[in-house]
């Protein structure tokens, strides 16, 4: 953290936890016996409590969106581009709460967490989990809160996806849900690169089917590679092309040269996957992408979105990034074109931007502009 | 093969194998003591012998890319749709030459091969390899046939990129350049997806240093996932939903159900990944993804394509596929306009094909005419 923060960074904060003793039933089934929730929470609760706005996380990510956790912190939270006083998610005016999602791997219930019937670590023994379970853990927590409604639910990716559940498993209690580079459901191809990051996974001799704690390993081989593979994805060629071109980093091609080459591009996407490999739960991992594989907004309403957006009551902001090709424009023109179908109030930017899927991380002025008048006139009606 | 092979089949054909004793020296700066080349040939040499097609082939390639080896072979070779009597590369007018090159693991000498002076499999000890030195090779086999001139160099993916090299190493020696699906550099991104495929098969317990024939094991997680990205890569997104769109093979996505889900799309990369294990070389793998990121068509013109090209004698045809983003049309544009700006007979072809860049080896009727007037004209030149 800088010594001095920003004006308009949300400053120290510290996560909270919310224990739930009541057993937990899953789209797939089974049942948790009951679980924890980490969150974080910036900005106040307004006096009527109509200023709420629930974040919910991407595949690899986590309750802490915005500001730092100690003095030490390199860097803040994965979302402080878009969350602070007077930022887009204006903590001056919204309560502002993000949670890590059970299955998670960052302090909420997940693989790694001890089961109580065993006493050892869930591992690949945690239950399958599909993104409407995300969404109604999440309104147990707003229960707990006593948050009567949201003003608005936001996220990006698979965090899109679950805003996207909640206006149709609780349409009452969603005043607007911003949908940033997601999709009604993963493509083939989509799918197919999940299943690579898993096999990458449990192909790791040090994977031992998921009871890689017990054996006090990890297959941080493995997931690196699954990184490595979702990160490349992530990214957009025109926006690799101009990051890292074709510099070396070690070596060169001049004919008659000995001297192992080594691109730039190779020594970042190595550092990449070491890292991650070292802060993430492999179990998750998998939990997660297949919780976006399943994925699939309108399959209990005979495939038709619009039948399930009928559903609705949110106002609604579609996002998508030019060159986004896992969570292409493509997709998000289907969620408008189903929404103004089933008669909802839908606004649609297209964001012209090289980062890929990355981008809805990133600072883009003309994203900027979007969320922060689209958020600034929910703001307004708040009073 | 079918019990009577079809009228345009080259039928069955017998794989040849020439041995050069004397050293070749490597664009790398290494040496080898010497080197087999194996090769098949398809049609008949011409009395003035100047209607040699050399085929160039692309990463997973290799010398048998038409007709059969036995009566049981369920497939014929990998270009088959291309090669026979009266199609487009019309064996009944060109005398085609196909090889596996050097560092390859079907025949040529590679890293399967046993390195004379250890008397053990070369490994990962085999040298670096380039482009250029797969074309000085294929100049020495042309040789020992006693081949004065190509009549045609033809190759898509790295193959194109073989031909380009020809057509400057010596461009007296080609007459007509087809570059299908080709680039001049890779770009970063593909530098990526190169180096996730070479990770996978390093970071396998079972790669060893390399040395893994000597331990009587082979990589094959890890070439089977280094498969699966290249091809979920090599195929488009559009393409992959028509085929598996979200089709399930196993268990199924309804609220309640217990049943482990699995998509078809899952259920054929794995099959095809575990299948490549088996049929290839990891360290040859390894070799020919590093001589594809190596290879920079005008790095020694300093970095000017024009100035390259104005050394190319050839006439060009050069082909890419709407659907490929691998080696996307821009690719290929920049092929073409180096070519027109060096003052070079050029065709360009962007052929409207779903497949990617696997569409190089799919029957798709406007790229088979294209290709049909190109070498027809050829063919009728020759009289």
């Amino acid at each position: 953290m800088p010594a001095t923060p920003a004006a308009d960074s949300v400053g120290l904060v510290t996560p909270q936890r919310e224990v739930f003793n009541e057993p937990f039933r899953l789209a797939c089934g089974r049942e948790l016996p009951g679980y924890e929730l980490v969150y974080e929470t910036y900005g106040e609760l307004n006096e009527d409590r109509s200023n709420a706005v629930l974040i919910c996380h991407a595949l690899s990510g986590h309750h802490h969106a915005a500001g730092y956790h100690t003095l030490d912190d390199a860097k803040p939270g994965w979302w402080d581009h878009y969350i602070g006083p007077g930022k887009p998610i204006d903590t001056n005016r919204f309560f502002v709460v993000s949670l890590n999602n059970i299955g998670g791997c960052h302090g909420s219930t997940g693989p790694t967490s001890i089961n109580p019937e065993t006493g050892r670590p869930w591992g690949p023994d945690f239950p399958s989990l599909r993104c409407r379970d995300w969404v109604h853990s999440q309104r147990a927590l707003m229960a707990r809160l006593d948050i009567p409604h949201w003003a608005i639910c936001i996220g990006g990716s698979l965090g899109g996806m679950q805003v996207m559940r909640w206006t149709l498993e609780y349409p009452e209690l969603v005043r607007n849900a911003v949908v940033i580079a997601s999709a009604m459901k993963l493509s083939a191809q989509n799918i197919a690169f999940n299943e690579i990051a898993r096999q990458a996974i449990t192909s790791d001799p040090d994977f031992h089917g998921g009871y890689y704690l017990e054996r006090g390993t990890i297959p941080a081989r493995g997931l690196a590679l699954a990184r490595m593979v979702g990160h490349i994805t992530y990214l957009s060629a025109e926006g690799m092309m101009a990051r890292f071109g074709r510099d070396l980093k070690a070596g060169d091609l001049t004919v008659g040269s000995e001297a192992e080459v080594e691109f730039q591009v190779q020594s970042y996407l190595r550092y990449q996957g070491s890292t991650f490999s070292r802060a993430f739960d492999a179990n998750t991992y998998i939990l997660m992408t297949r919780a976006l594989d399943y994925f699939d907004l309108a399959r209990e309403y005979n495939d038709d979105p619009v039948a399930a957006f009928s559903h609705a009551q949110a106002r609604f902001l579609v996002i998508s990034f030019t060159s986004d090709w896992r969570f292409a424009p493509t997709r998000s023109r289907e969620i408008v074109n189903a929404l103004v179908a089933a008669r909802k109030e839908v606004s649609y930017a297209e964001i012209d931007a090289p980062h890929g899927h990355d981008a809805f991380l990133v600072p883009i002025p003309r994203y900027q502009a979007v969320l922060r008048s689209f958020l600034g006139r929910v703001a307004e009606e708040l009073g």
